[in-house]
């Protein structure tokens, strides 16, 4: 009885508590965790898909922009990849629908790994441990890039953080929470950031413009438009996921708020035309912190080596 | 008896089993391990000691010198950290005692991580659950560098790779090599190789001239003559570990051979005047794959989070 209220609540509430994947290939998991650490998927051999989103950190680098190629400057701040399979679709701007449609874009972007698929292909066809997995796997004679994508976005599945102190109260434990995150979370939802930050991953579901009352002073690029064409979807952002928000610091498309404080402040004012009260904020950021769920649990991933006919990586050309 | 029999025989090779470590600080290893993660070390935000001793890798980058801050380009080949423990002293030219020495060097090298030891300080002092966790190991108020370098170098002892196809060879398992990989062990020995690549690291226990009978053509540094001040130690260079060197390509201090074929080449005709057959080159190396042990096996670290004071990474500065 108790038990099935607390779930009732849970189903009320405009956020909804993360459920663990439910259908895994869990040789395709093991292999694209493989080649989520493999260095060797870039030009250098020193970047991974884990270097710009670091599963030690939230799925993050923690720096407003990321480090690229030869040092290159990104030039908008890399999102978690943590609950990323929630999203609507991916990028800041969208214009990937889906894992497996974004996990070929790095490896070929010059100012991210600066690769491309042919030569990334080349060196897993050249490492014998890679071409057995691939087969078990696929069951194909022939690696290609959309089986690699493939078991990149499935390991990236089972990258969702379940069982966030917050997910535990929605599931019924009122204990998990104390009162100042309480009223967090009232403020939370009153104040109306569930128009926008909802649903499993508390964000992630719809795009929308960034600077609704006010502007955004921060650099501002297209946004949703360079997908659409619209004008009116320009500064027009995918909302991002609030989940484990205490650790994708900095925040916003440009990285340009520090803390959370400050990027409660900024979302107040310009999309809801509210100034909070510093203990307001202090609230909403406590409620914030509740939503860091599990963080990925998995032994680090040993690699097989190259071999002698393996291309080398050339990082300093 | 049998067993006595096998230990007896294996003391009598010149090279003996590795041992897991005897004692060791389990606290300090923790700690050492998120440390050794932690990309906030560096000026940059985003390079760790992970970054160029990677442990999917065999505790190294795989490029023949590694890439520093702001894609500076290093020195000299950047050797594994596997098995380092057993060195006689750290770095190519054996300028650190030990890995304590070593750990704070690469922090504060400005071609390396970029930082100040001061920052790194402030750093991890900015974030509450690493004062808390210093605090349970090391029961002082205050962190300092040499409590990061003494938990980087306790987690750095852990990093020893046992119960390689050698190993269980020299145990008494006779079945775990093949008689190619037995006989490339008979001609390792029988060449000479073993005069200084003997002992429980194969390598690590002595410094020697690199190009003994035939001078070395590729790209020189003075070795150990940089320490020691004396003429008879140019071109001398600690001599590295043959532990796991399937996975620690490219070799020599210069990086400039790609594959064991080479180096195991280069090796005969400067260090002992003798030109391998392709049937004996293909043996040794055999041999040496026999030298890849445990890789580390542990659960990837979760860092804590900086905090609203941490100071912030500066990659573009
Ligand atoms: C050099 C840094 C860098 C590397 C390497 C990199 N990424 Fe990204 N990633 C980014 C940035 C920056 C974005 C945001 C780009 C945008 O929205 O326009 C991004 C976006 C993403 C997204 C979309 C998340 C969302 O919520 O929209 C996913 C998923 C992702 N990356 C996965 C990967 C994978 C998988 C790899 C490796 C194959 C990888 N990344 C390599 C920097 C990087
Ligand atoms: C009208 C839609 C909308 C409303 C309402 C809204 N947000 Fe946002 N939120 C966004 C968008 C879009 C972004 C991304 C903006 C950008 O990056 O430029 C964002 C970003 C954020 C971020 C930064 C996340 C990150 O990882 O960068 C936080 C934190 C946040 N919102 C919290 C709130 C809070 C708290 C409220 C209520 C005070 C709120 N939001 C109200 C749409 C909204
Ligand atoms: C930018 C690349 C880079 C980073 C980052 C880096 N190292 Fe190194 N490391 C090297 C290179 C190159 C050498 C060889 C230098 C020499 O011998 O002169 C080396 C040498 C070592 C050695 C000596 C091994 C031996 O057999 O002599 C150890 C141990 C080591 N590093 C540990 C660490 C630790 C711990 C960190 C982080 C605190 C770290 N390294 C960060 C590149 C790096
Ligand atoms: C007189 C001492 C000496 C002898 C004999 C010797 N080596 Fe070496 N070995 C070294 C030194 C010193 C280096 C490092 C040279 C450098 O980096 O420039 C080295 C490097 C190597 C490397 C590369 C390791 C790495 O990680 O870079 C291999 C492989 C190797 N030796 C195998 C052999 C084999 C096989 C033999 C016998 C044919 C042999 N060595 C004989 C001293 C010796
Ligand atoms: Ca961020
Ligand atoms: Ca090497």
């Amino acid at each position: 009885m108790a038990l099935q209220g607390a779930v009732q609540a849970a189903s009320d509430e405009p956020i909804q508590p993360i459920k663990p994947p439910a259908s895994i290939n869990v040789g395709m998991v093991e292999l694209g965790k493989k080649l989520y650490f493999d260095p060797r998927l870039s030009k250098s051999g020193i970047m991974s898909c884990n270097t710009c989103h670091n599963l030690s950190m939230g799925g993050t680098d923690n720096i407003p922009t990321s480090v690229g190629d030869h040092w290159q400057q990104g030039p908008i701040n890399a999102p978690t990849v943590l609950n990323s399979s929630l999203n609507l679709a991916q990028f800041w701007d969208g214009r990937a629908a889906d894992l497996k449609a974004q996990a070929g874009g790095p490896i070929a972007n010059p100012g991210e790994m600066a690769f491309t698929h042919t030569l990334a292909i080349n060196v897993l066809e050249s490492i014998p441990a890679y071409v057995r997995e691939f087969k078990m796997v696929f069951g194909k004679n022939k690696i290609d890039i959309d089986q690699v994508t493939l078991a990149i976005a499935e390991f990236e599945k089972t990258l969702v953080t379940p069982n966030s102190r917050f997910d535990q109260w929605l599931l019924g434990n009122k204990a998990a929470l104390t009162q100042q995150e309480q009223e967090g979370y009232a403020l939370f939802k009153d104040s109306g950031c569930v128009a926008c930050h909802n649903g499993e991953a508390v964000g992630g579901n719809s795009f929308q413009k960034m600077g609704i009352v006010e502007p955004y002073k921060g650099k501002m690029s297209d946004g949703r438009a360079a997908v659409t064409g619209k004008d009116e979807d320009r500064f027009n952002f995918k909302v991002p996921t609030l989940r484990n928000v205490e650790m994708t610091y900095p925040y916003f498309h440009d990285g340009a708020a520090n803390t959370l404080t400050e990027a409660v402040d900024v979302m107040g004012r310009l999309q809801l035309g509210k100034k909070f009260t510093k203990d307001e904020n202090a609230k909403i950021v406590a409620f914030l912190k509740t939503l860091t769920g599990e963080q990925p649990n998995f032994t680090l991933p040993i690699l097989p080596p190259s071999s002698d006919t393996t291309p080398r990586p050339t990082p300093f050309k």
